[in-house]
């Protein structure tokens, strides 16, 4: 299955499932959850039942989860990224966090903010937690996977490089995409040959296989959970691969006008355009 | 003035005004805000009436601000602890975040995670936000300040340095303590020469004037609100001074039936116990 929230042509927020180019509101019932979020939380997601349906192209799409608790990004999580950056072979998994007023949806613009140009694209997977906990294991850890979605970790670099501490640099307004639905694990299916591909203006400037995460999904969620408990709805932006603007000769940064794509064939595309960040 | 959060003695989170050693309700009013947060955004903290009063023996504390949307930590801020720590000089102040669930009250008792043993201190002032904003100029920055608490930064510190990002070492639950009490700038005064000093079972290990910060607070305002957005009730932990416990020699370290205390002068002291996490 795959889940979309939106905006209804009324204007009221609300969430749905996607099939072919249709969305069917699952929010209009008496008792039905507000957003995507609680219906992941209440477990009641395949049991709502359909309200009225809209074509794809008359809802405007907002982030597929609007509002998660916490967003955790991972740093350097394949081989041709860390060697790219020159980092250090690490144990455990590279944890910095965005803000969930960072998060765009599909086919909003990415603002190009007043104070950098160093705008750069990060392609990656993102895992949307279904049910919570701490410490989960490993071998457990898959179960907790409510769906997965296409995120661009979109990164001010000269602000990301301020100090060590990612921070600034990832959180500016409008820097998250997020979407454009969330798939199902049984419907994804196995991923771990499908590959991550970031276009921009239509040349691949990222592609890897999603098995070539050095610490795979289940792991990273272990490590997590190990420090802090999930909840329904969190979202874990998996790592990018190799083939940043920022660590090319000379470096590409993004600019108003550009198109910049994140295709993971079963997870969907997300599409963004750059503008400038308004006077 | 000085605001607390806390629970009554029926058992219902309310916020309230603290003079000497009573808690004068502000939430019972109909139309009051629910907690300190909404009060402080409403801008009507100094205009609520006085509901009931309590002892303040008799109420349970919580954290000052319980549930704030965002929390910055600023990283090396103090001469002393940048060099114990051996980090370059820095244009800008290193920012890394804190989930809201990682707060404790004054007297909670701060757990030491199963996964470690190296659990340190970090006395702190925190910078409460009173009115919002986004890039802030450093010279309106203090007029966006709520109020100071005192705040103890817990570092799990093997987490913490599995990689250069923060994130897993400064989000344990339980490992912020922050309180007892939030008090106004009017009130609190000039707080350059107050010492930040910190207690471990009456020894002072840190001990510091605010004024030794590398970025004063009005500079920490202005670069954070470049990047993102500050709303009320937000967070600012603004750095703790040399004397960390990791850094010693032999390291100290935090252990069950420890008393850790953060004393900030007119801004209050934070007092609590660590214990182990339940098995």
């Amino acid at each position: 299955m795959k889940y979309v929230s939106f905006v209804r042509p009324d204007g009221q927020a609300a969430f749905g499932r996607l099939e072919d180019a249709t969305v069917y509101d699952l929010s209009a019932g008496d008792n039905a959850p507000t957003d995507l979020k609680s219906a992941i939380a209440s477990k009641t997601l395949r049991e709502l039942s359909d309200g009225d349906s809209y074509s794809l192209s008359d809802v405007t799409l907002l982030p597929v989860i609007p509002n998660p608790a916490k967003i955790f990004c991972v740093g350097h999580n394949y081989e041709s990224h860390r060697q790219e950056t020159g980092r250090d072979k690490v144990d455990n998994p590279s944890i910095f966090t965005r803000f969930a007023d960072t998060l765009i949806a599909d086919g909003q613009p990415i603002l190009r903010p007043k104070v950098s140009t160093d705008l750069d694209y990060e392609g990656e997977l993102a895992v949307i937690i279904g049910q919570g906990g701490r410490a989960i294991s490993q071998q457990d850890a898959l179960d907790h996977v409510a769906g997965y979605a296409c995120f661009n970790d979109a990164s001010v670099r000269d602000w990301q490089w301020h100090t060590r501490q990612f921070t600034p640099g990832k959180n500016f307004p409008t820097t998250g995409p997020f979407g454009p639905y969330m798939i199902t694990p049984d419907e994804a299916g196995d991923l771990s040959e499908v590959n991550v591909t970031t276009r921009l203006n239509g040349e691949i400037m990222q592609q890897q296989p999603i098995k070539d995460m050095i610490f795979p999904v289940a792991q990273i969620i272990a490590y997590i959970s190990a420090f802090t408990p999930l909840q329904p709805g969190d979202v874990i932006v998996s790592g990018t691969p190799g083939g940043v603007g920022a660590k090319r000769t000379p470096p590409v940064w993004m600019k108003p006008g550009d198109k910049i794509e994140v295709d993971i064939g079963p997870v969907g595309t997300l599409t963004n355009i750059i503008e400038d960040e308004p006077a």
